[in-house]
């Protein structure tokens, strides 16, 4: 037993130190290793299929909207990055630049893209000419690189994986409605799929992305009363268009710019998967994400027909449309309990000779450790019915979470002491001057995450400045 | 008439210019567009739509036989890269580097993946221990660079698309059948979903990746004659697990090198597919592999009911598993036929008030024009058994080809009039010496392709010096 609980004991107690507790579960789950190019991470199997899984999942819900994938190149020149005057300001202090290619030094740099509206202006200032052409609704699957100081696995890395949605559409309500969509549908996955529940709204223009004219996002609340920005949606207006020349011929033959968006949700969101769900055994994924939703663990395996029974319950299980598999390594039981637990895997499955005796198996849900003993029989319905009620609960826990963590601030004083006090989302109202927003960071490190889209007046007010208050925003502490 | 011909006369015959005729296609088609990078192409959502269907096939064969996907850092740092002598020697002239990151000038440079060996064998340095963990079968979805001087779209580009699998065996057997094993999957692959007929055969030493023990290959016959490298895999013994340090303890607890493999398949066997199977009218797909299978073209949409027709076809169609759209654009359905055609979707079908009346559709197969004329009760199973048919062909015709343009040579003036005459391989016997291959590459521009796994004797000296033959070589120019 000593050795079985080592696995276990290596992870620091979340209450002890959050922080050290993130690290310890990243890398004992096997989800990354670090390489040696600092700030870049490398995605094991088992996080890169979490990843594989939002990928498909999103990928499918994107394209019932009308989404088209492409590939874009993976350079951006550095006169075309300068295009667009915020965009430039925003992006080139923390790009990668290629000077040399082969042996030879380049004529003009190139920067690794850290995002690629520069890239996908240029396409559409090709292939738009009509409004015949309108709108196009593309997206890419990609990495992207921006050189960052300090750095955590999926937080905040060199290197990470995302999507990024372009579009570019004839009016800008067109534009309007498809960043508004797109936002919606990152809130859906995240609820229906993550069991993440979020905090829609928009960005303060101190926060919004470097060139739009509105950034909508959605905000998670973390275990430790932390946000995390979990997806963004942008309407960039004709702002692009114009730095970029790119116009169609209207219905009267009248040339118009087109109006444009992106969107992007990254491996960022495994971050959030960790955080919102995970307990000091580990990991605990959702049985909709999960790679593998049942382990099954034999009890002494050596015994004849265990491994058989255990491999045709998997069998069972993978018809019904489970993703399973059989723990048969040598470790102990006791290990592998430890080893599911540690990786998340939503159930296990526990069949041993005294189980098959009485026609029966152990299922033991990850997230509350609950037991059923379950006929074979019954097995598949059993499990699905286990599997649906986990992901609801597991929903609903971080739901209750989030809303007993929204506090209300109507003065500054009141402000102050909750966010040092009471981590989670501080509601207070907001004149619109973002003098406000910066000496509410330099006071507290709080930062506007949102005005949220269910607007409501608290007070009539500014929290800082006393002034007439426009707004209600989200405050908080965040990745 | 004369607009509707228009999008067609675009292209060069293939007759006339074959290289121009390729590169029509690949415009008209939609599948790329030139970026401001040069060499660096942008798939479009035809040409990605292709790329993606041939990743989700793959890796569904490599997921049956193992493989886990990983993903890998884009950079290498120069040391790294540096490990392996041979490995360095092959890529460093063509690599990009980045020097600055933000605004600093980076202590060592970094080059951008061209392949991922060295970092594969850093990861696996480090999690590899034990027989037990013994073996690692990872493979990534990624793109690299090559700073090539001559490009064509998917043919040679600075970036290209492809997957990297990479493993680490305990024994030289194993990583010897890994490698077996994928290069079959390979030529399985091409022949059963891109209708490519391959010939499967060991590179020389000549030709073989910069630092494999053997590298194998499958080789394709363009329209044109000429050869493309279609995917490879190697074996590379312990050489990279002596550079890097990659070891294991057996069960006896001694310290052993492991073996390593890796193996690939890219963008550029969309070029194979393009001129393997176009023609004159532009792309022909390949039904298993097309993204739009069927295209429902309605014949004068604007009368009553003919649309509602059209969208109820496609989605009975849909329902039957086939992938289809309705082309209702303002287009006439002779410029949409040609679209169609040009864009090579496998079969159309038309839908005008008579067919209606009639209970009724015609079918156009792609490859041959071949119509049928079909009762709408039997739409589904026509359809399937043609796009069947059609698929059966397209591979029969294209092993057609490769087989009426395979010659055998036993001397040198017939080697050299056959390559300069009769597009396609020769068979020949070789030496086994390489100044005999560099010397035919000087005199006839033909390179060993290479030494098929079938081999036979069709002469006893070297069809270059006259020395003993040790091997059967197919030669032929290649792209």
């Amino acid at each position: 037993m000593a050795k079985d609980k080592k696995l276990v004991e290596a992870i620091t107690p979340m209450a002890e130190d959050f922080a050290q507790w993130y690290t310890d579960v990243v890398r004992k789950a096997e989800l990354v290793n670090y390489s040696s190019i600092k700030g870049c991470m490398v995605l094991r199997p088992a996080g890169y299929a979490i990843w594989e899984n939002i990928m498909h999942q999103l990928d499918a819900r994107f394209k019932e909207t009308g989404v088209e994938n492409v590939g874009m190149p993976l350079f951006i020149p550095e006169s075309l990055l300068q295009k667009e005057k915020d965009h430039v300001e925003g992006f080139a202090p923390e790009v990668a630049w290629v000077t040399h290619g082969g042996n030879e030094k380049l004529q003009e740099r190139l920067c690794v893209r850290p995002t690629s509206e520069t890239l996908f202006c240029e396409l559409y200032k090709d292939i738009v000419q009509s409004h015949r052409d309108l709108p196009k609704v593309y997206n890419q699957w990609c990495s992207v690189v921006r050189w960052e100081k300090t750095t955590r696995p999926f937080l905040r890395t060199t290197e990470f994986w995302w999507q990024e949605g372009h579009t570019a559409h004839a009016t800008w309500e067109d534009a309007e409605a498809r960043t508004v969509q797109m936002l919606n549908l990152y809130a859906d996955f995240c609820e229906e799929v993550l069991a993440i529940p979020v905090i829609k709204g928009q960005k303060t223009d101190k926060e919004k992305f470097a060139g739009a004219e509105a950034t909508y996002t959605i905000e998670a609340l973390m275990h430790d009363g932390k946000a995390l920005q979990s997806g963004t949606s942008h309407n960039f207006g004709d702002g692009f268009a114009k730095a970029f020349g790119i116009q169609y011929s209207d219905k009267e033959n009248k040339l118009q710019y087109v109006h444009q968006t992106s969107w992007g949700m990254s491996t960022r969101i495994i971050g959030a998967l960790i955080m919102v769900h995970g307990d000091d055994s580990g990991l605990v994924l959702p049985p909709r994400i999960a790679p593998t939703q049942v382990m099954i663990i034999p009890i002494a395996q050596h015994k004849g027909g265990v491994l058989e029974k255990a491999d045709e319950l998997k069998q069972r299980l993978i018809n019904a449309g489970f993703k399973v598999k059989v723990d048969d390594s040598d470790k102990s039981p006791g290990w592998k309990f430890s080893e599911q637990e540690m990786r998340g895997i939503p159930m296990r499955v526990e069949i041993g000779p005294k189980d098959i005796e009485a026609g029966q198996a152990v299922l033991v849900r990850r997230d509350n450790r609950e037991k059923t003993i379950v006929s074979l029989d019954n097995l598949e319905e059993t499990v699905g019915q286990i599997l649906e009620t986990m992901q609801n609960d597991m929903y609903a826990r971080a739901k209750a979470h989030l809303d007993s963590h929204i506090y209300e601030a109507v003065d500054y004083d009141e402000f102050k002491d909750t966010v040092a006090n009471k981590p989670g989302f501080v509601q207070a109202m907001w004149c619109g001057d973002e003098a406000c927003e910066l000496k509410i960071k330099e006071d507290t490190t709080a930062t506007s995450r949102c005005m949220p889209f269910e607007q409501k007046a608290i007070a009539d007010t500014c929290v800082c400045c006393g002034k007439p208050a426009k707004k209600l925003v989200y405050w908080g502490k965040a990745y």
